[in-house]
């Protein structure tokens, strides 16, 4: 066995035993943490942005793009913003021991009640932003799982430094420190490792980045994995729209950050209200610098747009370009949702009560929105005080995933002494 | 591409188009699938009866054991039985549409409810039980989620004369008779090529049966899995326990049916109550011919015990055998079970509400028990109206699988016009 095998072994080993006495700790103890780790990120920030000048300066060394160094560095204000979104975490309502559900069994009396417990011991894979290193930490320990952290390896000295930190937290509340480890070495034989589950110590690997990652980890994993793969989004304008709210409401969707998964990838509208409509949307996107690409519907009303190819609707763009199409009705916009959504988020915007609720109902995505922009998509906006990533796939979680989605339950019984006939 | 893969991948399309469907049907519509159904089974028990004979006979003629042939013969009380099972799960409350919560986000107030819905489409793989056919159908059709069942081979006419009237009564319900398939061949191919997903259109596979399906399926699948992979389940007599309460709960969790899931397979006993107590338990065990296996605390109590092995600690018999190992305390039986349990049901008995509360908080299993039978870990016994199995995994539903355990969720998001700043 490789000395990584074994020390990872290791660490899985030290995880699930830390995931106990966090799994049974006291809400009280656990809140202690993330106020001490809000507190030490502010009075540590010196040492941060030390550590993580040499990931920069290293990544300056590496020919990496201005993008990424400027993801990569942390500031004064910046590490305010991470110490203050620990501070949120800290203030969400605890998830655990809560009572979902509470019944009588019919049949024999027993009193059955479902409480949420934590998950156990998760895997995070991440890329090279050091603030996902507290934030993941804090929602994990405010769900009371244990977790194992993996950076990217460009942002590895900056996560150290915060991890050391974690580590401190934990212990002067009385944690093992273990309940939060980064994987320390820049090996990528680590990941692989984890996606294996650690000799079943990991329950869960929740990758955070882009499509290559979550790709790769979706192939290989021997365990759950819950996680983020596209968000081909469509906005709704229906005949019953205020058209000032329309036009309000698509421009934010698709420009407020075109790099966000909630943002809007297909504006659809209907053929009652294009003519008059479409023209003042488009615009409202030109103006703001937004490429448009139509069907021949569309085109005939705004000529000089391309025309959409096959692909262009089905293509998360992450960038300054919208497709549009007119529809004949809410039925057309259904169905067009259907055959090229990602079941992400999808808006309408109308003032047709009737209209709003059969787009609620019908669309099987797992936002769906009435009268508000598809930017929305966001645990913080949701009121989870933070998120992991928004989920696309299914099962246990859909949409934002903060501390409550990162709960598992359990079913507790209380009988007299029943014995089942 | 083989005929089976074109055959199965046109099912996967079929399944995908009638989930849409089943989805959007209203509650009355499903819930009349399934009274349709229900009296299908009883007027047609004649064909079912016929076409089990046929099974029957092939299964004498490969050599069948009479355990399995007497697993796989149906009659007219039998056939009564699984019609009276799709009637308790069409009186079982609709999971769909129920609002699980709902709130005004304090950030943006935006109204949002989290609202459940289908997951989409299950394969559900299943070995030579004829009634899984009409069972597993009607969970499905409650649940709204359209389904692939492929039978055990052994099974196959039979489950063939069912999959008959399932499809009649959703067509005569104004369903797509598609929401429910049975692979209609023994080819041992299909199975691979349902946990590949078939062209993304299964979201979930659900197998029922032995270790050794559910172990290749887990690791076979490319799709996620609900699953039961063992129970190996601890019942606790506490010293502050009631004798005759003890008694019987213990010989009710392991011998009413030794075969179930559900069945203890470990007794705890605390070494204050030992000398007094286990001499009864084991003298009421044995007369129901139970062999005991203990450790060298409970042999000096009971001398003529086996002594347990390291291996039997962690054995989930499913047969008339019981370790037995005297605790000092509950802190040492709660570490034993998590050292050796499976995390599937275990329970305490005890008249102490301190010790009793410790147990059901401490424990981290799906089911924890007070007073009662671990036998009542059944989704009937639940009121789940019925179950497809009980999941021993973390990650979307544990314990009994019913209805409501196979839905998902969205978020119906309502604004006035709210744009993101």
């Amino acid at each position: 066995m490789s000395d990584l095998t074994t020390a990872m072994l290791a660490r899985g080993q030290r995880a699930r035993n830390a995931a106990r006495l966090l799994r049974e700790a006291s809400s009280e103890t656990r809140t202690k943490a993330l106020r001490l780790l809000a507190n030490k990120l502010r009075h540590n920030a010196d040492a941060i942005l030390e550590a993580n000048q040499v990931d920069l300066d290293q990544g300056r060394a590496n020919g990496m793009s201005e993008a990424l160094l400027d993801r990569l560095a942390l500031n004064p204000a910046r590490i305010e913003g991470i110490a203050a979104a620990v501070d949120i975490i800290a203030d969400v309502k605890d998830p655990l021991g809560v009572e979902t559900d509470r019944w009588t069994a019919p049949v024999n009396g027993l009193d059955i009640a479902r409480v949420r417990t934590p998950i156990g011991v998760l895997g995070i894979i991440y890329e090279s932003r050091p603030n996902v290193t507290a934030d993941a930490a804090a929602l994990c320990i405010r769900s009371g799982n244990a977790a194992i952290l993996r950076c990217g390896s460009d942002c590895l000295q900056s996560s150290l430094a915060i991890a050391r930190l974690i580590g401190e937290a934990l212990s002067e509340a009385g944690l093992p420190a273990d309940c939060v480890q980064l994987v320390d070495t820049p090996d990528r034989a680590a990941v692989g490792l984890m996606l294996s589950g650690l000799n079943g110590t990991i329950d869960l690997i929740v990758p955070r980045g882009g499509k290559s990652l979550v790709g790769r980890v979706q192939a290989e994993a021997r365990v759950a994995v819950l996680s983020h793969l596209e968000g081909m989004n469509h906005t709704y304008v229906h005949s019953g729209a205020d058209a000032d709210m329309a036009r309000a409401v698509v421009v934010n969707a698709k420009m407020r950050r075109v790099s966000v998964c909630g943002a809007t990838e297909t504006l659809l509208i209907d053929k009652a209200i294009a003519p008059d409509l479409l023209p003042l949307i488009a615009a409202d996107l030109r103006a703001k610098g937004c490429e448009l690409r139509g069907d021949s519907a569309s085109r005939a009303i705004v000529p000089d747009m391309v025309a959409a190819t096959l692909e262009d609707w089905s293509t998360e763009y992450l960038a300054p370009v919208l497709t549009v199409a007119v529809v004949d009705n809410i039925d057309a916009a259904i169905a067009h949702i259907e055959q090229y959504g990602s079941g992400h988020t999808e808006a309408i915007v109308t003032h047709d009560a009737e209209a709003a609720a059969t787009f609620l109902n019908r669309v099987d995505s797992a936002i769906v929105v009435h009268n508000a922009s598809t930017q929305y998509a966001d645990g913080g906006e949701f009121g989870f005080g933070g998120e992991i990533g928004i989920a696309t796939g299914r099962m246990h979680a859909r949409g934002p995933v903060g501390a409550e989605q990162l709960t598992t339950y359990k079913y507790m019984v209380r009988g007299q002494g029943q014995t089942r006939p």
